[in-house]
């Protein structure tokens, strides 16, 4: 069984952690690790490393990339899309990769940033709906509803299927219902939540797309073969011009809604495991420890008398007095407050932060490059402080800039600098001088993070004054 | 007339923008200036800038001087207190300060920190009550109570004074009641408010002291013969060691306890002014301006949804949604989160953080000093980073440190930096690095702000970590 992943979030949800540029599947949200890891590491007891595979946005690829690192994830194995078009054409382009070289593969399509208790049930499930996948099934799998949820989808079970004992028909698919309807649904007692979980024969998925979407999958064996390896370092899979460009006219369809309510190959298996899909900060209520009165309470925190909230803090300190049913939840550059009742409305806040023009609602104040990241510290009227992060071995493009000027100052690691002819090796404690229009390069040549602080001086300081002149991650 | 200001508070019911090194007279808390600000200029009309003097912790001397740079305050009218002892000491040396120079100086006492709407009436009553402390009496005004408040002590109105109309004898001086009292002392309409405003003839208090204090009156005349100019710069009064000794030996006593609640020659004046004491965050409801939703909001602020609270940023971003009764403040190294009706709290809650070892309890973000101040931005294991701002003609001390080399890059201004036997003139975009056990000296020779970054390398990096050779402000 291969596993495909699909990263695509977009990170309004869980605001300020999560943004556009560094959505929830990125961050630490339940542990140990961020959304994709823990996806990941779930996985792994049924389908070895070598067979997963991870389709995200262009933006997020590289991230993606360095948090799956450890787990030897095979850069080659992501599919960096130019665009966002729901899950069918994601699954499509997928399902058509495979076949060409596996023809028989099985896959397993999994949201990756969802929460799963039960690891095991959950891996028992899985191997059920293979078994199923293999008969020429599309297995999804339905979670059995704990309350009157309005924000989900839901499957309709129909008798058990031939020969496989807790698989079912499914009487149809519905979209999200009102309140009434959700109640009368969770005491029906067999409508399941649609948590994006299937599982079914790549060339299954293709022959129904081939039915059901035929727009799509008419593009499905051009659009693969316009896929090619990412100049430079990481080396994911993108689409060239002209694969960019079918893929973007493609219209953007979810799987369900293009295939599974249409389809009359799909079983559903109950889900013995809990699920999450922590579509918001109360979300946190379900997955996360409490304190004995009820609260959620991570960072720099001093809490008195608080009942039932929910606050999340780094290093700066949060004192909060008397909070029942409150969110609290900061970042270096912005800070979310709001009841608990509201909490899925923060997607409509981001909105409004965006229409307002805030950068906060989908710039994060650490922005993460292929090289490592840079931190606005500081900034007055010509000049900008950052804390500038260089991973080993990595390295800033040749560049110059005809604005501004630039000292950097190492304060952890050590850095080689290219300055025009001359070469620098500096240490903690070293400086040194660029200054305007002159190609220089910033490297980290050792094994050791290197951490330096840069001020920029000039007139514009802006991140679009640059001139590549050579870039190990092809953004010349 | 002459004016006392008691600008001793301690600033912890502002938290955090009021730390215990920036209590709360000291901040805008309602504009337009700093409430010690406001103090001043509402008494101009009746007390020329000469006639002022003032009374504060050593701590504050020299940022409360700058802040009155402008009105042109005496900086030897100012008296650097060596310890916090309530009203009646800093009364006492006061009067005792005044009568040797002007023996019938009438005197008026005023709180650094409370708002007065309608300065004209407030104006007004002072020169009533000025009529009766010529005649002997000790003044006191009395702000009609507008809610069953349990935080305040009471003065119930006697007999109309003979011969003074809308002045009265006092029946007696009440300690803060309980709510149900306190519910009795609204109804019953002849109790007010102890404002702590006071107006006196310098030796009418000196005699009542005499009288009902004498432990504190018996040292006053010494106590003010220790009263010196400090060393460098400023110029404000303090005492020499033997006056601090003194100074702190004797008992911490309000002015209302020590002598008021036992003198005969007590008349109130009910005001005719607005008053308010802002003794909490919840106070802005009656002295700000609120939306249409009964919401005070300042700073970068994103609100919807918002009900009657009130939420104070600063420069980063705060995103509210849904809060009923909530206040919020943000301050750049902490923030505080407590619903409205436990905002009296927040003073217990800055306790816990002193006991709990949190620095943010005490000491601001930007420390002030007597040349500018700096600001911690960054910091790693061993490196720190600084914006310092060094105001126009200003210098910092004549030192060196053991265990960090600085390095230093001027933002803003032009800054003089002697280094060893050198001296060097720097402007924007200049740099220069100072090794440990160097002897240094940063100094802004101009007339505009100096700004400069500063990156501490070393394994210890404390403000203690200083060895001061000459110093403008006698910190040798």
């Amino acid at each position: 069984m291969y596993g495909v992943i699909l990263a695509g979030g977009s990170g309004t949800r869980f605001w300020p952690i999560s943004r556009e540029q560094n959505p929830k599947q990125l961050q630490i949200i339940v542990g140990p690790g961020t959304m994709v890891q823990n996806t990941v590491q779930r996985l792994l007891p049924l389908i070895p490393i070598e067979k997963l595979y991870l389709a995200t946005n262009h933006q997020q690829a590289i991230e993606t990339l360095h948090q799956l690192d450890s787990y030897g994830f095979f850069s080659d194995h992501l599919i960096a899309e130019p665009s966002s078009r729901n899950t069918a054409l994601a699954i499509g382009l997928m399902a058509q990769l495979m076949i060409d070289k596996y023809p028989d593969a099985v896959m397993g399509i999994f949201p990756a940033d969802h929460v799963v208790t039960n690891s095991e049930a959950f891996i028992k499930t899985l191997q059920k709906a293979e078994t199923l996948a293999q008969k020429g099934y599309l297995v999804t799998l339905g979670i059995p509803p704990t309350r009157p949820e309005t924000g989900f989808g839901y499957i309709k079970q129909g008798t058990e299927t031939e020969g496989f004992e807790g698989a079912y028909q499914v009487e149809r698919f519905v979209e999200k219902p009102d309140p009434l309807t959700a109640k009368q649904y969770l005491e029906h007692g067999n409508y399941f939540w649609n948590c994006g979980v299937f599982v079914w024969k790549a060339s299954t998925i293709l022959e129904e797309l081939r039915q059901y979407a035929g727009n799509i999958y008419s593009q499905l064996e051009t659009i693969a073969g316009c896929l090619q390896k990412s100049k430079g370092k990481p080396g994911y899979l993108e689409l060239d011009e002209k694969g960019r460009g079918l893929f973007s006219s493609l219209p953007s369809l979810s799987i369900d809604y293009a295939v599974m309510e249409n389809s009359s190959q799909v079983v559903l298996i109950p889900a013995q495991f809990g699920w999450n899909d922590v579509g918001a900060w109360s979300a946190l209520d379900d997955v996360s420890e409490k304190d004995s009165e009820g609260n959620i309470i991570s960072g720099n925190v001093l809490a008195q008398d608080c009942k039932n909230s929910i606050i999340q803090g780094q290093n700066r300190l949060i004192a909060v007095l008397g909070l029942k049913d409150t969110i609290v939840v900061d970042s270096p550059d912005a800070l979310l407050v709001c009841t608990k009742e509201r909490s899925e409305d923060v997607k409509k806040l981001v909105e409004a932060l965006n229409e307002n023009g805030h950068p906060e609602g989908k710039q994060p104040s650490t922005v993460k490059k292929p090289w490592g990241s840079y931190t606005v510290l500081d900034s007055g009227p010509s000049y900008l402080l950052k804390r500038i992060e260089v991973l080993p071995g990595e390295a800033l493009s040749l560049q110059s800039h005809q604005h501004r000027s630039e000292h950097w100052i190492v304060v952890s690691g050590s850095a080689q600098v290219v300055r025009e002819e001359e070469t620098f090796q500096l240490k903690v404690n070293d400086s040194i001088t660029i200054p305007k229009n002159t190609k220089h390069r910033l490297e980290n040549p050792s094994s050791d993070p290197l951490v330096i602080i840069e001020i920029q001086f000039g007139h514009l300081l802006d991140e679009n004054d640059i001139s590549r002149f050579e870039d190990r991650y092809g953004r010349c």
